[in-house]
């Protein structure tokens, strides 16, 4: 992947805290990107980025053009019951289209790629979440301060 | 705290530019982690972050559902008037259900940790806030080039 | 502008994957700050965030009150048609005063000041632009892969 040794050393730890379709995808698009230049990639997901692990959730997040005005759709139309489905079918589709796999296939690409994948044990707590609901390939649930530890000497996103 | 000496050289700035529940409590957990594993640790507010700092609202935070589908709640039923409190009361119970303290509480504990807390000028100016407004644990106001010469050699999250 | 020689290695790379308003400044903000503090300085643009690159969109970006209830306006009343843009004019009034100039005035500093500017080319597909859509300052279209290589070494933010 990379030709460069120095590579090797280089480190990403993206931290995932929300868990709509446009800030899902962010991530496991970076972290893919970082793999294939040969970084050492670690996911650390937490808050409402455990919907991306969650075997229930993962392959049904949703969008919602409510408080996005980028959307380009009034908010009293978003409210409407259907209008967050609808939207989530859309960038669901937009998404097909420019060729990224689903969650779960793009968390396994990641994973397989050598990537980490870490829950976070607070986040686990607050809901009601075990292990057996999070996604297989998860490596691991954490606290705050050994996500801290594995992260020394990365470059650091929070999503 | 730290038994590694190389530690003492690490440093992690957060910069907190949203204001609810949710958003705030990721940024203060990680700052606490980081304090409790030596490592050195700047907080700045900004923006909606400024309310975190804010003495009349930093123990009221709110949380919504609206614009955010991993709430689990329709749109149609989370613009009723009372809806917000409710969320807020909820996130609010949860997170002292994890034995996290409430905001104010929480900075003190970071501050007296040797975290620095920073308020930002040009937010300050914008809500037209005054030195007096912000919680009596806040280090001092800076400007966004002050920032960026105090985080020099660290790893730094913008929430 | 820095009196430090070693300034010239130290690099920021912001990643602003927001259009709204509130979320747009603070990335032009501190690209501004660091570049007068001789800092290296790459803005890469990627989903929302294409809105504040995007030539029809970026001196009209908004800002709404749902979703964020630090705005201290009730959901009942943000989804009332007109709020959106009330409130988008009340913030860019604030902004104004405060001495920024708009968005496009913002970029063609940064730019001046050797800050680079990219768009993401993922969401130049999923949004259906076309570098004719791009404000002219835009140095260059690149994938997320070109993107992890041009910002190794750099401290990274995610807007």
């Amino acid at each position: 992947m990379s030709e460069n040794g120095n590579d090797a050393e280089r480190k990403l730890c993206i931290i995932c805290s929300k868990g709509t379709i446009d800030m899902a995808y962010p991530g496991l698009v970076l972290a893919n990107a970082a793999l294939m230049e040969g970084i050492d990639v670690t996911m650390f997901f937490t808050f409402w980025g455990m919907d991306i692990i969650n075997k229930k959730k993962m392959n049904n997040l949703k969008a919602t053009p409510l408080g996005n005005p980028s959307m380009g759709m009034p908010n009293i139309v978003g409210i409407l019951p259907g209008v967050t489905a609808m939207a989530s079918a859309m960038m669901k589709k937009e998404i097909e289209k420019l060729d990224f796999p689903p969650v779960d296939e793009f968390l396994e690409t990641i994973h397989d790629a050598g990537g980490k994948l870490y829950a976070c044990r607070m986040a686990m707590d607050m809901m009601k979440l075990k292990k057996e609901d999070l996604f297989s390939e998860v490596d691991d649930v954490i606290g705050a301060m050994e996500f801290m530890e594995l992260s020394e000497g990365a470059q650091v996103l929070f999503i």
